[in-house]
């Protein structure tokens, strides 16, 4: 008998017949034995519904009521998923955020988990029942009600794991794993069977969007085993089946080791460069650029300073695409008068393509490779970001599949893993 | 500056413009430097979607989930009003059932309010908050949430206004007040502009549905002023002519004196009528006929055991309509011959028509004034039953508006109060 948590998004939950498939599911687990938790997201729809409702009235809706408003989606999922459980003959019981309690802090719409009490859940597991915490919500200090933002359905489900030291946490969702890159640019993308937490973290942040990158994290903080499976699979396919299906994100480096130096493709499309050219090379002055950048709230995502060359020096960094005319103006009205910048130049036509993959620190040549696969295919690099388990650069935007595909194959992604091509 | 509670029905709060006419009536309130609680209804249908939905999923969805799923309607709508308010400068604050806390015992879907604790919405008004507290809900000792059955948000706004001790608890609906029968069978039927609690208890238990009859008995143990009123008006109609507006429902018998003896004129079609001849009239028969009947889980209403004759009684009893063919299949089966009964009559083409009126209790002659009433217009009277405000006869059903046109006649009901009819 193993403590498993399943997580369904809005999607899966998406009808009266999508929730009695769940409702199969998660029977076909308590039937084995397993003690089962649910966590479901709100019907798919509803919460756009309600917030749709919310800016109806006013275009600055308060936080904290909507929160109180938005909170209801998952509260009403859960307890349909609750009656369409006993409905298969499961003894079954759902819990509000509130009721767990899954505490939080008090930053509304987008409120972060400091604690779950797990007493509730387990007295009522040991009674047997299955239990559905709605996901998505907490309750602050104050007993006000809190939501977790976008996705936070993935990070209440990793939390209720850790919290009730759960053997793994099952997040079922409308794709059936986590793949080497997106299939729609490389037909050849491997679904991955293991992909280490470093690995799904980077390839979270690069943009694909299998799991909220938060859930990810704690995931890594408290190390929950979580698996990325379909819930649009037959819900009675035998455990043993389902157990092998998805793809397993794990803290074992051993099982790692056996998978390809670089795990995965990542790309984001969303990108935009801006160079100051020529900056004194003086002590402050990435701050005094950055500063106000940041002041304005104008995320910055890569950062590169090179060599400085008779006293000066080129400082680039790339933001969201959606950021890029409003940095412009910054640059140019305030910021580069201020560091004596000579030349500004600012390119919205770009992208961001990353290797990742946790072998990458105890082998070299992996980004050579990559430089060389790029250069033959006559695609222009220009940046360059590393880190321990990722390489990225920043190229024209209009090579970006083309770039996918050549490092997809240059790095043997589209084999079986275990054949290592780069040493 | 008083302390006033505002209810407003489902209608009233059935769109984004009936929301923001809400905000912008409480809004004037709340300028005019009073206190306001608001307890609204959930968004009209919204009730129903909900329910509708458990209902696809399971024929016999589990009460406890199908509470959780409801109290989710007037969450969401509290929210958005809360949210209509700030919209309208008004500092405002949503909470649930439970975060007040309205504590209720288990009886899930039928639940009945314990004690509400007031710190925290006291705490809101000294702070100058306008509070909208959801209707219909609560939660029990341990923590589940709770609704209080349909029409339970009327409840709701009564027992907050005796927790707070407000002034008056304002019923917005989409009447315009309590009439002194209903105005589809008398067109002369006047608004009342004051009835007594006792009146307002025989009225809403006879049918007028202005109110639920629950809220009313909540309102006459804790000597709440409850004032039903229209939501259709101009929002911003002045206070003082709002106030003079609708009906108040008064335990100062002073007021009440001025008004008719008998008050109103209610009915209702849904009864049939049985009777059991030549029942022997030994200890123990009443017991031994409606026993069973109440096992069976079928409500009585009136009950008419007439005096013996030769050892032997009839004995009579209506139910609701829809019960009508279970009651007898009951009584021929099992109770007559149990009971030794000569033989069973049965009738379910009767309606029930009532004088109400405190009135009643220091004035001689009223009952015959209505059966000399019907009995001019050729009617028969089947069953009499009396207490001390209301005097009731069954009566064929098709003769149920002419009867009450003739009693609203009889009594002056069309005339402006004051003036008694009958002494």
């Amino acid at each position: 008998m193993s403590l498993i948590v399943h997580k369904y998004g809005g999607t899966s939950m998406g009808s009266i017949e999508r929730i009695q498939n769940v409702a199969r599911r998660v029977a076909k687990w308590h039937a084995a034995g397993h003690q089962v938790v649910v966590v479901p997201s709100a019907m798919s729809g509803e919460t756009n519904r309600l917030l749709g409702l919310a800016k109806d009235i006013s275009a600055t809706p308060d936080p904290r009521e909507l929160d109180m408003l938005a909170a209801t989606g998952e509260q009403a999922s859960s307890a349909l998923l609750a009656i369409a459980l006993m409905a298969q003959g499961v003894s079954a019981r759902s819990y509000t955020g509130w009721q767990v309690p899954v505490k939080t802090d008090s930053a509304y719409t987008k409120a972060r988990i400091t604690g779950i009490d797990d007493a509730r859940i387990r007295a009522d597991l040991d009674a047997g029942r299955v239990i559905v915490v709605t996901g998505f919500q907490g309750i602050d200090d104050d007993g006000h009600i809190t939501t977790l933002g976008r996705g936070g359905s993935d990070t209440s489900a990793v939390a209720v794991a850790a919290a009730i030291k759960a053997d793994e946490c099952l997040i079922y969702t409308d794709v059936d794993g986590v793949y080497t890159t997106d299939p729609r640019v490389v037909p050849e993308a491997r679904r991955m069977n293991v992909v280490s937490f470093e690995e799904m973290l980077e390839m979270a942040s690069l943009g694909s969007k299998v799991l909220q990158i938060r859930s990810v994290e704690f995931a890594g903080k408290y190390r929950v085993p979580v698996r990325v499976l379909s819930s649009l699979t037959d819900p009675l396919i035998p455990l043993d089946e389902e157990m092998k299906s998805g793809t397993l994100i794990t803290f074992e480096e051993d099982k790692n080791m056996e998978a390809a130096v670089v795990s995965g493709i990542a790309f984001s499309r969303d990108e935009a460069k801006l160079t100051l050219l020529a900056v004194p090379d003086t002590p402050g002055v990435a701050s005094a650029i950055l500063g106000p950048v940041a002041a304005a709230n104008i995320d910055v995502d890569m950062i590169v300073q090179n060599q400085s060359v008779k006293g000066t020096t080129d400082f680039s960094f790339t933001v969201n695409r959606n950021d890029f005319v409003r940095t412009l103006e910054l640059l140019k009205s305030q910021v580069g008068p201020a560091v004596g910048a000579g030349e500004i130049i600012a390119d919205d036509k770009v992208c961001k393509v990353s290797i990742v993959g946790i072998g990458m620190r105890s082998h070299v040549g992996i980004a050579s490779l990559m430089f060389r696969t790029l250069a033959e295919e006559g695609i222009n690099i220009q940046m360059i970001s590393t880190s321990e388990i990722k390489t990225s650069v920043v190229i024209n935007d209009k090579y970006m599949e083309l770039a996918v595909r050549a490092l997809h194959k240059a790095f043997g992604l589209d084999q079986e893993p275990g054949q290592v091509v780069a040493e």
